[in-house]
């Protein structure tokens, strides 16, 4: 939190997260990420250590990739709730992954609420530390997306968001609604909440509906 | 554009491409990575947003690897217009992918343009941030092939600059000839268009004559 | 090294290893991982340039990655020794493969001293910067082990520490060792040579036995 707080206080943006809620959300979606990673880990047979790391690097990557596009530390090595919470992760993923397994909608929508609040906060983060709009948004975005996409590269697989289903569209909605909230000064815990809800149904009806982008080459 | 002044302002380096020049120039090579990055991904029927996504880390990537290893905020975060100039590359490569695909040479000779001008300013950029000679030698060089490696790592392939062709040593050229007029205080305009053409010309020879360097297993 | 002295000098941490002795140690563990990278890129067919930057890659990833997740310069790009080291690493590696690669202990053994010496170096550089006593842990593993995984990413394996072996425990030993005598102040170049020693044999013992964590998925 320390990092969080020094970055809150050098800033001369006023956003109305503070530091306090902020790393409490940070804490649950890294945990909800970690899981998702742990699992991954476990389904490909990866041994205990394995499971950990991927947990680990699942649930601190986003935020990871975000802080380096900033050039400042990643908040997670100042906070060691933050890795608790990614170990925790990892060790319930391991010993707990028969049950996990078996609740697939539970876990994708665990981790629907991951990406909303990773969103919402890269967003966030991003503005405090005077990145333009246009790469809030996008930062956010990436906030929310990155534990996924290494996950899936250090399973070597084809990154999933980069393939089909609606995932990255709505963290960029929540992360887009935090910018226009900023731009227009009526950012408040209703709206930020908003963007949260707003990127979380978006993305539980894609799953439920199985909705997908176009692809270029469909026609072939 | 922000980013490059104040780091020009913050630097005791004074270096001839001014930063007009130098963000018009990190435009240009952007845009033309991003399409590659882009025609790739619909080659390996990524969804639309897919292939907007790896046009961006296509064009973006090769300074957000330098500016990590420099310890700066990535250059882009603060220039809306090369965010802007990524989506575009995307934009297009979904869009016009037939007629694009159809042009190999064109597109590689766009892509050998961006790997000279991104060359050079990874080099000079660097030099600003006062790395070492040798080093800024070689932050050029992987703002110039970063863009392709990532891409190639995020379809699950070896990177093509490892296995073949002559890629990484025009541009290796390019970075090492800024450094060298910077130390001997030579640097002009005109130096750094040697650079870009030194770059630009064994790139094209090595396509045309489908020259690679040697293996060390090439008997077995 | 200019980078290792300023941060001890902007540093309120007293540690025990001073820049010089540091940045031998450096050398020797990028040296040693240069050619564990380039020799994999042998195997793999990669040309030349391939070899030279996979050397190059596994030699200076643990401390970028640190670097990054600090949020510092990559101290590598102030150093040129180290980037001599690892170009000399690849050098070694292309033209002496051949009795290289029927020295597999032995090279078994070098990795092992240069993942000792980086797990060591990694804490220490981390506490520096007042990162958290749990991340100086964690960054002094990640330090250890990221060339590996990059290594392997770039040649689009699963990274083998992920897999199996007894790898990354052995690191998080020295590197929590180097914590626990940060935090007791009981530091000193003693101290150090435990932590490296400790990390050499546990990881010895492992090779030399065959020794792996449980997978939680054994049985099935």
């Amino acid at each position: 939190m320390a990092a969080l707080v020094a970055s809150t206080a050098a800033s001369s943006v006023t956003t109305i997260i503070d530091g306090r809620l902020m790393i409490a959300i940070f804490i649950c979606g890294a945990f909800v990420f970690g899981v998702s990673g742990g699992l991954a880990g476990v389904m490909k047979k990866l041994d205990f250590f394995g499971v950990i790391v991927l947990a680990g690097v699942v649930g601190l990557a986003g935020g990871a990739v975000r802080d380096s596009f900033l050039g400042i530390p990643a908040v997670a090595i100042f906070d060691w709730r933050v890795i608790v919470a990614v170990g925790a992760a990892g060790l319930v993923s391991f010993v707990a992954h028969e049950p996990l397994l078996r609740l697939h909608y539970p876990i994708q929508v665990l981790d629907a609420i991951g990406l909303s609040l990773f969103s919402v906060i890269g967003a966030d983060i991003s503005l405090r530390h005077h990145s333009g709009l246009l790469a809030a948004a996008l930062l956010g975005m990436a906030t929310g997306v990155s534990g996924g996409v290494i996950r899936d590269l250090l399973l070597t697989e084809v990154p999933q968001v980069l393939r089909g289903g609606l995932y990255a569209i709505p963290s960029l909605l929540a992360s887009g609604l935090v910018v226009v909230g900023f731009a227009l000064k009526t950012l408040s815990l209703a709206w930020y909440s908003v963007a949260v809800a707003t990127c979380l149904v978006v993305r539980l009806v894609g799953i439920f509906l199985d909705l997908n982008l176009p692809q270029a080459r469909d026609e072939d």
